[in-house]
């Protein structure tokens, strides 16, 4: 909806783009296969350096799809990834979790599969995420199973894949085939998951491995560069731009040279550093400015474009987490991002997860999702007859249009306190994360597991059980 | 910059305005003079009931102008209104005040004083604001004298008059006077005030004589009416739009006929009632749909526009009261509000001014402002000697363009801790709210009053005790 990107600027972003391909280019480093790849379809390997002559990347970006669906087990989870459509996700990656009873902790697998239960029930979020904590009681070469198994188990929304080995990303179709049917996964989209650059232009084996799995098996990858402004790009939002679309550019090429067709998407984290401290900041003006920007190049290549929401540096559930993560969430919606990931949860920067920070930033896409929706100017909406039912002076709470419309009117959060002083006084006076360490009690009281067949259940238990053996096995 | 309306519906919009004024009218209540103006003029009056063709109000609004400046007694500090300048002003009106050391009281004229050193020093806040508290311990109709007393020794930015009688408008405008020079301030704008209607459609006799004694005087006033949604006016924003645009349109005309170019603005207040309490929201999607939609009506007056910033219904400087003011301040600031009206301090739905949250709204109004300055995309912003210099994989923070240009890169905020878990322990673990706490005590403790000439501060003075006598005199 908001761009600041004029067209004159977007052609400066896209020939630098092109200028840092052609000239400079982009390593992709320990993976033969991929030169080999890239210099089949005509692009100009050195080393593992990689050069691309300007239009070659745009010309083989051509075939990814600019809108697609991701399923979920339960069919009315699925969701659509591109177009005009948005989606809310948790937070990626933390290694801590908060809450209010017990402070800051390292997360366990119970950490992983509440929060996970807790976005089950939680209707503004549309997905299930990836790693929502990392459960560091579990051995890392398992985590992936574990992880998946309670996305496919404890909530039926649509969840992302491990990109930390090639066979965890394939042990997480595997997963899917399972639940969903060897066949149907091999025709759609069931997994979304991230594969981070390391800017400046590179991009590792690891997450080259994943890129690849992710794309033989037709699943969407989202190429996103993980950038710290001021050290892993230039010290200015135009800078970074031109950089970030190269990297992007070069990656989703790649993916369609694979498997042309395969979902894929236009992803940015962008936090300038502190140039103090050296410190990475969140719900800054550049961080928005900067991701509005890129939507609109996104746009101009087709892609779905994925980016950040409500992050903050903040270490608790206080008043700069609620600013800092109302300013990104509030640009990502605005700029029309079509997956937003970090949404919910986020504390000190994607180290902390906040169990009360999850129920409130949920509160908060819902509101966002009511106010891109847009004004309701039909007929009904501009209630005429009320004006000539109330006089001047009077009130409306009465008024016919009134008494038909109150329930549905105006978006209500739930996690806001707008009564009374007294009344909020008389009630314990509590403080927005009081108030939400209440409801994530209350929400992980009432959970019920979404349906599955028994069946299935119990081949998703057995394959855990038989790969973890056999990754003990391999470790030993 | 962000709009939500578009052609079709501001035709909608303006001949539901157009007709609400035609066919119901609006009341001017308890003046004979305003109704004989009207008369004059052409409106059609029935009692104190005035209907309007089509047309005749936009036309009389002609001569406001559509840019103007509020002259402070410092002219460094005077403000452009209107245009794409971006006004941030504190809070107005609250009886309250809440500090972390005292939780809420009544306020004082002390804290009168506080709130307007504070404005002082915080330099993101453009304006010393009205009343920024009501100082409940001084009598009513002594209350203007002092606080003008306050905002023209303690701030030198420029400030509000009062609205409450219009003596205390006339003893507001002398002591400008006695500061600025007579001529000066009969040439000028130097007074900055909000009439509210009192909606639907009725503005009462003690607003009525505010506007006509500083449109008569060439002082600015701001016609905003005050809505509760679904109370004050129907229960969706198409129709709010339309009540809130006749009654601007009306009292504009009102305050054109008076005095021809007279300095005047559009100014909105409109928070959604929760309909299952009954109680005020803020920071809610409609109270910013309905901000932007009516910033576009504004501009096809030629009008300033005039809207509120900061909102929240929070008691307490807690994530609730971060979320609802970043999300109502963004949507100001990206819906190109020219004077955005209580940026900071606001608790309770303006009920209490906080004093953390002053100086922790400032740090968001400032990141507002480098926000709507856009992006940089100037050659050295491009920086791409960078790429050529720093080698895939590498890092930028040595690089020559980073070297000259870290300083003023990227906006940094004063009230964010950026720094690590360790180091935010180490310091205490404090909340911002607390670190807020004592940024406050700092600045009240740094402050300096600006200077002033000692005659002027001793005719302000006896200015303030010679009033007074005759005040109480009248009164006893």
């Amino acid at each position: 909806m908001v761009s600041l990107i004029d067209d004159e600027a977007i052609a400066i972003i896209e020939r630098n783009a092109d200028r840092i391909l052609d000239e400079i280019g982009m390593e992709f480093r320990g993976d033969l296969e991929t030169l080999d790849l890239f210099k089949i379809h005509g692009a100009r390997v050195d080393g593992e350096r990689v050069r691309f002559d300007p239009g070659w990347c745009r010309d083989k970006i051509k075939t990814a799809p600019s809108v697609f669906t991701q399923h979920a087990r339960n069919p009315e989870r699925s969701i659509q990834i591109g177009g005009n459509a948005q989606v809310y996700a948790p937070s990626f990656g933390p290694p801590f979790v908060h809450d209010m009873d017990g402070g800051r902790r390292y997360a366990t697998l119970d950490d992983f599969r509440n929060i996970t239960k807790l976005h089950h029930q939680l209707g503004p979020v549309n997905h299930s995420g990836g790693v929502v904590v990392e459960p560091v009681d579990v051995p890392v070469p398992l985590r992936h199973l574990h992880m998946a198994h309670a996305h496919l188990t404890m909530n039926d929304k649509p969840f992302m894949g491990a990109v930390t080995a090639p066979e965890r990303a394939r042990d997480t179709i595997e997963m899917c085939r399972l639940v969903m049917g060897a066949d149907f996964v091999d025709r759609n989209c069931v997994l979304y998951s991230v594969v981070n650059t390391n800017a400046p232009l590179v991009m590792d084996e690891t997450m080259l491995w994943a890129l690849k799995e992710y794309a033989r098996a037709g699943q969407c990858t989202v190429v996103s560069p993980f950038v710290l402004g001021g050290a892993m790009s230039p010290v200015s939002v135009a800078a970074t731009l031109a950089q970030v679309l190269a990297e992007v550019m070069a990656s989703v090429a790649l993916i369609q040279i694979i498997r042309p067709g395969a979902p894929a998407a236009f992803g940015t984290f962008f936090s300038p550093i502190s140039l103090k401290t050296g410190a990475p900041t969140f719900g800054t003006p550049e961080g928005t400015q900067f991701q509005m920007c890129a939507k609109t190049l996104a746009d101009r290549l087709g892609l779905p474009f994925h980016s950040v929401g409500g992050l903050t540096a903040s270490k608790v559930p206080d008043a700069q987490a609620g600013y800092e993560s109302q300013a990104q969430l509030m640009g990502a919606a605005l700029a029309g991002v079509n997956f937003i990931i970090h949404a919910t949860g986020c504390l000190e920067g994607l180290l902390t997860t906040g169990y009360e920070k999850i129920v409130m930033d949920a509160d908060r896409c819902s509101a966002m999702q009511q106010f891109v929706k847009g004004v309701d100017f039909s007929e009904a909406a501009q209630a005429m007859d009320a004006f000539f039912e109330v006089e001047p002076g009077g009130h409306f709470l009465g008024a016919t249009h009134t008494q038909e419309n109150f329930e549905s009117a105006f978006w209500m959060g739930e996690m806001s306190d707008n009564g009374t002083y007294e009344q909020w006084h008389a009630e314990g006076g509590l403080w927005q994360q009081e108030r939400a360490s209440a409801r994530v009690k209350q929400l992980l009281d009432d959970y019920q597991p979404p349906e599955i067949d028994t069946g299935i259940r119990e081949a998703l238990d057995d394959f855990v059980a038989r790969r973890s053996r056999e990754i003990e096995g391999e470790n030993r």
